[in-house]
């Protein structure tokens, strides 16, 4: 089972290379791109590949068809701007308390009267919500027995199989018995935690990271420490280093780290392999529990699936935790963790904490993992995540103040921006929810106050509402995001 | 809406006035009693009434119907027994330390080839499979879009009012605004004690109890103390106290105090109105957190639904955790965590432990409990598991040594036994588990070795086979479970 076929990988690498040259000006804003037939000549492929090379490439934003006339680079094209730059961090550990602000978002979540850019939710409309409701239906109707009774702990075992099949894509063979089925990535990264870290113990965590992380590590007991990571090339080992060596000289232990290699939230960036095979190496090392969060690590927008660290030569301990809340159904709550050498304290924790997973869910993501089409409906979901967020991106960088910086996202559906100096985002937050505009404000994404000029926005809808709101946003930060203005 | 309707009410409590009869051998063994025509003449009931109240007899193990020629007190009736005696505790806490018992039992609890006697499961041929299932298959039909995508983080609101409705019908009046639905009662109690209780903290519990509550505590992070409960009265206020005070001077006081008073789980007993109002006043003058498990509260045999501890005065703190898992579909995995004063932590703590319960399952569970006939639904479950329950318990009386104990559960379906004095329950666990029957040993029922020559049986289903079964445990504690003999 291969996630991306020989001829899509086709049409993204030639996506990729008209790309390289609209970057590199050789093609300019409003220029004439050569016609597909000429492209197709030139480079040795079939009329369809060119085409859908430059499709994706219209859905990306960066050309336009004309009727008659062919493809021509878009006027608007996004401006270089920079990406956001890492904050300066306290590397010891602080309490993770941001219940307040989680509370106010969590209760503007649900609200149809109010624009949702603040949670990363997948695009309902780009799930495949009509094939599952097919499949739960006949699956409630042709075996009530095994739909509702209590199934084994770790999981149905067929779901445990394709788990494992679509971890073989991602570079990793990983047993069924490893796998122990959960609710959502959630629940997944809170037993990965407490199978690994002694209570009260020391967790390193990529700063900025997605409030559940720590949310996880401070419900369990546990401490978090905060480690800057960086786009493209992710957490930074000499300052990890760093903070092990204190930790052993005071006696205070690192002992585990949660990574997100693959489209981190809320960076959007993927690990090169050999800063993945690095983050092994010193985890082996230093005799770290990496714990690897890969909820995105199907939605990378181009190329082949991304690796996960489990796929690295000593990457066998990695515990990996994940789910189809951003792909298929969030309302499914499947998720699962696997682990080589905790397997039996996971599943032990699972049973304290939930007995077991509901067995309905369950079947119907393995029937759909087996006969659903799930490649095929990744495909379009990269390219329309890839478009959608392409269009936030523009916004911003439009509306915005001078000075902003934004992420380049590989992956996923959240955009990292970074306001320029003196901007406080909690109040733009503040303002955008008056506005009835839900954003998530940087403090969500650190125990400490290091990205109170950052905040995150959800790129997987587009629509004049939406971007109207994005605007709105800027707006709010060009008047009123000024700590001094209050 | 009414639990019991008052026509059901008048064959019980006919049922039980003729086993008094018969428990005070006004009726003896292969006696004929009164015909159906007399009886309805002599207690001015209607012929139905009295055919009910027989039928329930029947079911319960107590007369046979003969051919023509009427009722008759069978000749098997059980013997009195005593009940199990409570155990001598130590008043300290203790780590609760089975990991290998409980995976032990979990590997033996799917398998087909293994009497289950061990799990409290329940009898899935009296669920109504047929009707969720339908429920199932057209929700998932009619609204794919609620159906898959995430809910509200303290559950369906519809759900909510449902369950508000149920705790109102158990005497309480709760908003469902002070409900979140959890995945089964297991996280319910896992969120309620972390809620409530400090880091560390101690919590007292009855002793014996189930070890799911044992394994909630631990697995959070806290310690467990136990205390002697008894069958009738619950748990013993005055060493409650002892440990109360003990806890003062030392420093180290007891937060929160777990009871199951409605059906305990092992014991089968629901405490008295008086007892219940006297614990819930001893927590309010000593300040102590009460979690109230619930969760075989609708399973009472006969009677009124019960009042849970919310609908005493000074009541409306305690934390009422429950589901439908030993009602209508465990696999549905839906319970819930009920609190006024900590409603806010426990949906903080839901957030943070999983996002939020699955939409389908709460939908189902939230259609049944308003359309499905529930109440009529329940009037033959408990009619049906009392009938099984009386006729395990017989089939102990006559199989398992002379001196052996066995309780005399109002409700659910475990029956709690004590063997004779010097008998090793997990050595008659062991050795069942040879023969392919599946018990509880004593031993899973507290932290500490007071319960080791207790064991626990399901009592849900009934047929030959569980029979034979029975006889066969009650055949090795005769001939092996002794301690010396190993």
């Amino acid at each position: 089972m291969a996630i991306v076929d020989p001829s899509s990988r086709l049409y993204e690498k030639l996506a990729a290379n008209v790309r390289e040259q609209i970057d590199a000006r050789t093609f300019r804003p409003g220029d004439r791109l050569p016609s597909v037939r000429e492209l197709s000549r030139s480079k040795g492929m079939s009329i369809s590949t060119v085409l859908d090379a430059y499709r994706l490439l219209e859905d990306q934003g960066f050309v336009i068809p004309r009727a008659q006339s062919g493809f021509y680079v878009r006027m608007n094209i996004r401006r270089k701007t920079e990406e956001p730059s890492p904050s300066n961090l306290q590397s010891i550990p602080i309490p993770f308390d941001r219940n307040e602000l989680i509370e106010a978002m969590s209760a503007a979540m649900g609200r149809d009267d109010i624009v949702q850019l603040g949670f990363a939710l997948p695009n309902p409309d780009l799930l495949p919500q009509e094939r599952i409701s097919r499949i739960a239906a006949r699956l409630a109707r042709e075996n009530p027995e095994s739909c509702f009774s209590y199934g084994p702990v770790p999981g149905n075992r067929g779901l445990r199989e394709q788990i494992a099949q679509r971890i073989f894509a991602a570079g990793a063979s990983v047993s069924p018995d490893e796998i122990v089925v959960t609710s959502g990535c959630q629940e997944a990264l809170c037993l990965a935690i407490q199978a690994s870290v002694p209570r009260g113990g020391l967790v390193a965590v990529e700063s900025p990271c997605h409030s559940g992380i720590l949310q996880a590590i401070h419900l369990s007991g546990m401490r978090s420490i905060e480690i800057a990571t960086m786009a493209g090339a992710g957490i930074d080992l000499l300052a990890l280093e760093e903070a092990v060596m204190q930790g052993k000289q005071t006696g205070d232990q690192i002992s585990a780290l949660i990574v997100c290699p693959n489209v981190q939230n809320p960076l959007g960036f993927v690990m090169p392999d050999e800063a993945k095979q690095a983050l092994v190496d010193f985890a082996v090392d230093h005799h770290l529990q990496i714990i690897e969060d890969d909820v995105y690590g199907d939605l990378v927008f181009e190329g082949n699936r991304q690796k996960v660290l489990r796929a690295f030569p000593g990457g066998e301990n990695v515990i990996l935790c994940s789910s189809i809340s951003k792909t298929l159904a969030p309302g499914l709550r499947i998720g699962w963790c696997i682990s080589r050498n905790r397997f039996s304290e996971v599943r032990r924790l699972k049973y304290a904490l939930s007995v077991s997973s509901p067995t309905l869910p369950q079947l119907i993501v393995s029937e759909f993992l087996s006969n659903g089409g799930y490649d095929q409906y990744l495909r379009r979901a990269r390219k329309a995540y890839g478009a959608s967020l392409a269009r936030v991106s523009d916004t911003v960088i439009r509306s915005f103040p001078p000075g902003t910086r934004v992420s380049r996202p590989v992956g996923g559906f959240v955009l990292w921006v970074e306001l320029p100096a003196g901007t406080d985002s909690s109040v733009v937050y503040s303002r955008s929810l008056a506005a009835k505009i839900l954003i998530a404000p940087g403090n969500l994404f650190s125990a400490q106050d290091a990205y109170s000029s950052y905040l995150r926005l959800t790129t997987s809808f587009w629509s004049p509402r939406i971007e109207a709101s994005i605007m709105a946003v800027g707006h709010i930060c060009r008047m009123g995001g000024n700590r001094k203005t209050l």
